[in-house]
């Protein structure tokens, strides 16, 4: 395992893990911008412009684009969150170069008028397909109900109606602000020649034009509000808990991921214990999400519109023991083995290391390696956990339900 | 990269690929038993028995099941399929050998009369939400009728009426017939300790008894039936065709595969080129699937009623000009390119490998390296592809649709 790293003039960093006994390698474009970057005008621009880049640039139509992915057998998608745009391929060693040109050439796609009155469509069909999928939308609407003003509520997808309005030249002019080469770190990891790829970015994205590029960072404590929408159709009822926590940057990080696997990990942990073996709730989850500056407890339950006093019940009297009692030693190892051993065999595969690798540097400027991050979570304590509660509260959450209606 | 394997003097076959750089290892018990195995009466009894392992032995609860799993941080599972149980799991590597303990516990489970009364509840509540997924259950109808007979058309998950009649006692009867250790493949990939492992299988499966296992395996080339169902709630047409193809165990499933990605690999696939970039399919995908002793092609296409007429012509048309003129060398390198991609990465990670590792002993009974596969694909040829077109006439299919009543 070694690591390298670059800086071009215009800004643009070339971060790389090079694992020679890998068998296959991966790469990424990982651009700091999401809906939290943009206005309530352009709402939904970037995960629209994500689709954008696969139309093509002024050199390479669509279907050319298709071809070009086709032949190196590539594995590729893109994703689009709150705060990243991520491009990203994985492939056998030999075609890693051909596929890292390909999407430096397209990150300067053409963004022609015609693809965007046609992907405009496609995007809406996308909004109302994710309207329908309450797990989804109740998330979606309780992190705009905790974020409450701050950007971090900016819905990913925006609405039927800032798509609607929004302008191609509205768009160009938010990727020229945002897809500046000093926003954007391309990162690779796994069997590849490092050089090659160097002098590959040097010659394809040294071009780019460098600009001033912003994001506030406030924290959120959030607020706490509760409400509860009514929805035709909906026959059981989605619950959505959010509450503060620690940032992208604070080491708490690791203490913070750990009291979510304790409190609502899919099995084994509190919320399964009390409400999913005892067939309260079909489904109860919680995670923890650190962000840019910020972070965010998320619970997800969903359950029968029977048993929502008492599934809140239920909530309430965990948190209130974590707040009064912590955890215990025995729960804090149980959730150290199972986010020791997700984290080490996402990172085993390329592709699962270039996602930690690129945000670790899209957040913190630096490379830790896989037993940084091992070495972190093994030191955890039950005080550390206890303090974060104190601190954090989980059990003061915002609250978004979306149910049927009731009859009364 | 070393493999061993062993057998207990009661046919356990325990086989591992020991791989020390990798920071993860797997280990799954590969039960050669499923849907096809079962008589009418009793169908469906492979998958709920699969649930019902993780009820617990006569020494565990489900509780401390669950909680044993918990202790390890594993990644586990199972699945059944038509010819298979599987159960897994993927752990960092110095708890293989208590997650493999486990394992090999819940193999010999109690299969108590109250557990099974309370999960014949879950499965009836599965079958029903399968139904409801007419993409699945398009393909379920379809094999039915496209085996027409054979028992590889039976349905996994069974019927509500066959799972209501089970009783506590076929499945037992059913237990002890095919989860026989002769039956049973205990593999092992990754980073672990082949001594141990081996000693410890010693310990925990040598009381196991052996049995008389068999199966029919007979080829089918298909009913060739074309049926289309109405189904209240629909707003597409769900179409599936079916058509012969190679067994397991004959060398030319790799060209077969290559084939099926010429024809219906989700992106640039003849399917997508001619249906779903312009628009006519939403979805329109081919896949070959080598079983024990057979094989067939099964494509899924999804797409508005209005374009039905279009879609089959078109289909047809593809199907005509791959027995006129078969694939070219540009589409055969581009398939190969995907396969080669998808089996490395996949075989990259212990998790994925275990898979083919315990595939390949269940279905040939030998050891294949990673190269051993990826050089025979490389050496596929477009007239062994052609051969396998003339031989099959993948044109000539059995068809089922699932769509909205018809305004006649």
């Amino acid at each position: 395992m070694e690591f390298k790293s670059d800086k071009l003039d215009n800004g643009l960093v070339i971060i790389g893990e090079i694992n020679k006994s890998a068998k296959s390698a991966a790469v990424g474009f990982f651009v700091k911008t999401g809906s939290r970057d943009e206005t309530e005008q352009i709402n939904g621009v970037s995960h629209f412009l994500e689709h954008m880049l696969f139309k093509g640039t002024d050199k390479l139509s669509a279907l050319e684009v298709n071809e070009a992915f086709d032949r190196t057998g590539a594995q590729f998608n893109a994703f689009t969150s709150e705060e990243n745009t991520v491009y990203y391929a994985a492939v056998l060693p030999e075609y890693l170069a051909e596929v890292t040109q390909l999407w430096a050439h397209l990150m300067r796609p053409a963004l022609r008028d015609e693809d965007f009155d046609i992907e405009k469509n496609v995007i809406k069909e996308e909004i109302a397909m994710y309207k329908d999928l309450p797990s989804f939308d109740v998330i979606d609407q309780c992190r705009t109900l905790h974020f409450d003003g701050h950007p971090c509520g900016n819905s990913v997808l925006g609405s039927v109606e800032s798509i609607g309005n929004l302008t191609a030249e509205q768009m160009r002019a938010y990727f020229v602000k945002r897809y500046a080469p000093n926003n954007i770190v391309l990162a690779c990891a796994g069997n590849f020649d490092w050089a090659q790829i160097r002098s590959l970015a040097t010659d394809s994205c040294s071009a780019w034009q460098q600009q001033n590029v912003e994001r506030k960072l406030t924290h959120s404590q959030g607020s706490r509000k509760k409400q509860r929408h009514e929805k035709a159709n909906l026959v059981r009822e989605h619950i959505c808990l959010m509450s503060a926590g620690v940032s992208a940057q604070d080491p708490r990080r690791f203490a913070a991921s750990l009291l979510g696997t304790i409190v609502g990990d899919d099995v084994g942990s509190r919320f399964f214990w009390e409400l999913v073996d005892k067939a309260l709730a079909e489904s109860a989850s919680m995670q923890f999400g650190a962000m840019d500056g910020t972070g965010a407890f998320c619970s997800y339950i969903r359950c029968s519109s029977d048993n929502i006093t008492k599934v809140l019940d239920i909530v309430r009297n965990i948190f209130d023991d974590l707040t009064g009692s912590g955890v215990t030693e025995d729960e804090l190892t149980k959730a150290k083995n199972k986010v020791l051993s997700a984290l080490v065999i996402k990172n085993e595969l390329p592709m699962g290391r270039l996602v930690d690798l690129g945000f670790n540097w899209t957040y913190l400027q630096r490379y830790q390696t896989i037993e940084d991050d091992v070495n972190a979570i093994k030191t955890v304590t039950v005080d550390d956990v206890h303090s974060l509660i104190e601190q954090f509260r989980p059990g003061e959450f915002t609250q978004l339900s979306l149910g049927p209606a009731r009859s009364s």
